[in-house]
């Protein structure tokens, strides 16, 4: 994904004009998403620090290791703080750096789900006195609101993971392992351009393993007469989509054909509930209905979806209880499921975006039951 | 790998012994390897915390969602608080967990690379007045030494590695994107018996790719000419393999054909400089003095290895002015490289143990250079 540098200024312009509302001077940033949605940077977390500190009325400060330093080339507008191989100086780089802000900040913005005791020993050392407070939601609220380059990306991510999906479902075979179809979706994936980091590993369950809602690849052999649900993903630019597709291999049993339709009825509710102005927990409730009026309730034992963008959970979270009013450029999964466990489950999931009037979903994999192996 | 309950009591007792040396009185244990290390658990970091108090003469405690309670069945003495889907619940959960600690800690260590700022003020708002510091050094103690399953499970994550790479050069042709390679290589890493999560995504650098330590694939076709570098490992049970090789594509000019036999005798020169006693910056001087000699010391731009096991990247650090003494047990990567911009580079990366009376070498992958595609 290639955006215009205007587009970084102007988040963060609009990150500035939110830190009024929980007091916060300035935000520090941890590698991973936060920095590429500010700064178009792009770090993973590693045993070396990597900080950007945002203030108003100032360029991006970044500390990094030397080494790293290639990687901030052809970013405008940055100011870069460098250390070397010896843990002992990088205090000192972190102070260097904090010394670049135009006044001292008391209460700086931090992420809780990602910034490190690590790093957040280094920011206290170099800001002897400032409060570090979690500051997700404040950002969330930006980030919650994607653009059209944005949701481009995702309806590309949707696009290849339902291509890779196609293929691979034609050359499964009863006998193959999970983990053995894992391999070849990820390659099919691959092949047809998500990006190298994948938003998670695949689910490819099985029989019985279906029914676990987070299972993960086992030797688990494909057999007749089984569910074989898959939860998949690609990347594009960061972007990530987050699928869920449930096959029966050869004839499977009538509770498992009925609980298949419930499904597919609760996954279209779901997404039929999501518009602009209604709750995130609307969405929760309109597919949940369906599936506790045909008697399963019990056995959907999870929220109804999350938001997805830059990661595969985020803001907004479509569970009850959540009254957070559903705006354009949300981007979302709507993924039902009734888990019977011992037998099978069955998922199906989507991905949605908010529009002026209503919701767009993202995916258009057949969501009948198809019958494969 | 399964292993018997009595090691990880047995590793949490060393543990015990071992906090008085840095005053501390529990740890607590976020998300991923440590939990596992000590108490089989096997989460990764999400959205939710989990975490993991161990305190002497008594059984670990555990916070953590809910629905994830089933992960903790199997698992011996261990005290169970759970919390619900409402984050306005989790402190809550959090002031129960350290209510069951036999007495309240006052110096508590924590991962500084891995604890995060949410799961800090939990537990800072659990324990007030605690003191939370950071513990890798004293954990890595106990981790830098890894008995025989560890070893075990390192060997076999090699071998797969091995297996998968033989299988996947086979299949490279000119005109293939790095990206097709390498989602060949993890679906032979799969089908060989992987576990799913890879230690890092693999590299497959092509031509002047190669050139950078840290590349990424990208949709570089092979060409005639290339050097092409596979960066890549296997996990089994947890314990990663990390190993690097590169191949010629064809004829390749001299010069690249030089650095390729002075890598392969620096990597040779920094196993041979490995065993019981010599300090960690023997192996990196070994091999570094190889390359220095042929005059290449200015393009061998990055440290000569790091320990691996459950962590990618892991104490003991092969680096210039690492006076820690190399210790039977220790695992560790030795891979030298020669990167020269825009042209290519070569690096070789071999797994090591130290044994009683020298070192071991995981890896059998042939160090000769071969000409591919």
């Amino acid at each position: 994904m290639t955006t215009d540098a205007s587009v970084f200024a102007s988040r963060r312009e609009k990150l500035n004009s939110l830190l009024p509302q929980q007091g916060l001077d300035a935000v520090a940033l941890n590698a991973g998403p936060m920095q590429t949605y500010f700064t178009d940077l792009h770090f993973h977390l590693m045993e070396r620090p990597v900080v950007v500190f945002l203030m108003p009325n100032q360029f991006p400060i970044i500390v990094l290791p030397e080494f790293e330093k290639g990687k901030t080339e052809g970013i405008k507008d940055l100011t870069v703080v460098t250390y070397g191989e010896d843990p002992a100086l990088w205090q000192e780089s972190f102070s260097r750096a904090a010394a670049e802000l135009i006044a001292p900040p008391k209460r700086i913005g931090v992420e809780g789900l990602r910034m490190r005791v690590m790093e957040l020993r280094y920011l206290e050392g170099a800001l002897p006195g400032a409060k570090f407070e979690q500051a997700e939601p404040l950002i969330a609220q930006l980030r919650m609101h994607k653009d059209e380059a944005e949701i481009d990306a995702m309806q590309k991510a949707v696009e290849i993971a339902e291509a890779a999906l196609e293929a691979t479902v034609t050359k499964v075979k009863i006998g193959m392992t999970e983990r053995e179809i894992s391999g070849i979706l990820i390659q099919n994936l691959y092949t047809r351009g998500c990006d190298p980091e994948l938003p998670f590993l695949p689910i490819i369950a099985a029989g019985a393993n279906s029914a676990n809602p987070h299972a993960t690849v086992s030797d688990r052999k494909v057999q007749k007469g089984d569910l074989l649900l898959f939860d998949w993903g690609a990347n594009v630019g960061g972007y990530f989509s987050d699928l869920t597709r449930t096959f029966a291999v050869g004839e499977i049993d009538e509770e498992l054909k009925r609980i298949y339709e419930i499904v597919k009825l609760a996954n279209q509710a779901g997404r039929d509930a999501a518009k602009p102005g209604a709750p995130c927990s609307a969405v929760d409730e309109g597919a949940r209905d369906v599936i506790e009026d045909s008697g399963y309730g019990e056995y959907f034992t999870h929220r109804t979806g999350h938001g997805l963008g830059l990661e595969p959970h985020e803001e907004p979270y479509m569970r009850a209880g959540n009254s957070m009013p559903l705006e354009p450029g949300m981007t979302f999964t709507v993924e039902p499921g009734i888990y019977l466990v011992g037998r099978g489950g069955v998922r199906i999931e989507d991905n949605v975006v908010i529009t002026e009037d209503g919701a767009r979903t993202l995916s258009s994999s057949p969501r009948e039951l198809r019958v494969i192996g």
